[in-house]
């Protein structure tokens, strides 16, 4: 997803810095993200937010988990973390890193994060961009870093190659697959639609008609 | 598949034992499987051949690969055996099990099999008969028993809800999963098509417009 540049969006970003974190400082956090949150609680981040839907309603959802939205496109975080400044709830319990996902290691210490989302990363259908995937195997090894052993890993997507190639990732990676942790039509599964939060391409990609693909699993 | 009894069929498979092996004559043959086969050469196997369109059809293309096809029901296996006998290729690399699956560590010694197919096998689909599924565990560890190291296992199936338990069970039993070996839907995939050999059950389901699941993948 490439959005139009936001002319505010760089001034709004510098004014909210509370908010939205930059990669530089998010560096210089490490460890003592705990002192960030009004709460101490565990966290759990999402890696290419896009415009935030997912974190947010996640974070009005389960107000007991700290949440955070990570996002690589300037664009894209100001609008994300725009929603939730402008939400009638107060979300205490969420905040966005601007910045890159591949770099996760240098912004927390390990077990700092309990759980890693990824939603309808962008899929990078070429081989020779396999490295790019939010699922190659040198990604999978920073969210490994920041997690605990048994940490969680969350995925969906609509796009059928990346999903195929993300289960061989997952698998030979070493990431045990949870029991009934793979649906191949998420939005088929009543009993997991009752806890699903919609991402953005998920409302889009499911009301057209496609099967939502999903994996959970964790670290050992 | 439940097939209706076949009155021919008892007599039939003691009249054709050079074919068919029982249960117990191939635990006999533990160890020297290549004395039955006219060469010598690699043995694969399918456990669940049911009318054995697949077996008889990887035997025409591969007339350089030692096939058994193991079915635990006698009128399916009858069925197999007398298309198998009847057709006008002489087929000298075919043989049949008229057995159960999960016997196969006593019918094989360890690295006798090198490839293991499981074709649309019985899903199962309630929680407590987890355990008699082709996938579960207990069978993968047959598998794995008669295998060498690396030795392959494929699967194919248009049942949901098998393949994403299957996968599960393939992940954290240790299978390591091949590169490309996942497909959603294996009759969009054209490279993969070139090879494919259909089953019955995948003619089926295929030309009713369902998606076939496959899955490619190896023991360490
Ligand atoms: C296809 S969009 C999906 C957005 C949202 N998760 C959803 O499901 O609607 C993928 C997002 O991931 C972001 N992204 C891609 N690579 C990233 C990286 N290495 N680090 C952080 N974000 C990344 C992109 O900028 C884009 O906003
Ligand atoms: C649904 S049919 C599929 C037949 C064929 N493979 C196809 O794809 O058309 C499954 C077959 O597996 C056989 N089967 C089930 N459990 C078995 C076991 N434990 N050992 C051997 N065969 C088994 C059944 O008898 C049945 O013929």
């Amino acid at each position: 997803m490439r959005l139009r540049n936001k002319k505010w969006a760089d001034t709004w970003l510098t004014n909210h810095d509370e908010l939205v974190i930059t990669q530089d400082r998010a560096t210089g956090l490490q460890g003592n993200w705990m002192n960030i949150f009004a709460q101490e609680a565990p966290i759990h981040i999402e890696v290419g937010t896009g415009k935030g839907q997912f974190i947010i309603g996640m974070a009005k959802k389960y107000p007991d988990i700290n949440f955070i939205g990570m996002e690589i496109q300037e664009s894209a975080i100001a609008v994300a973390a725009r929603k939730a400044d402008e939400d009638e709830a107060e979300l205490p319990n969420l905040k966005f890193i601007y910045g890159d996902g591949a770099g996760v290691e240098t912004y927390f210490s390990k077990g700092e994060v309990s759980k890693v989302y990824l939603n309808f990363s962008d899929p990078w259908p070429k081989n020779k961009h396999e490295t790019r995937r939010l699922t190659y195997k040198s990604f999978l090894a920073g969210y490994k870093s920041i997690l605990p052993a048994g940490g969680d890993l969350a995925f969906k997507t609509d796009n059928r190659g990346l999903f195929e190639y993300s289960l061989y990732s997952f698998a030979n990676f070493g990431i045990k697959f949870d029991p009934k942790g793979i649906s191949l039509n998420l939005h088929e599964d009543t009993e997991k639609m009752e806890d699903n939060i919609e991402t953005e391409y998920e409302e889009k990609f499911s009301s057209a008609g496609f099967p939502i693909y999903q994996f959970l699993g964790h670290f050992e």
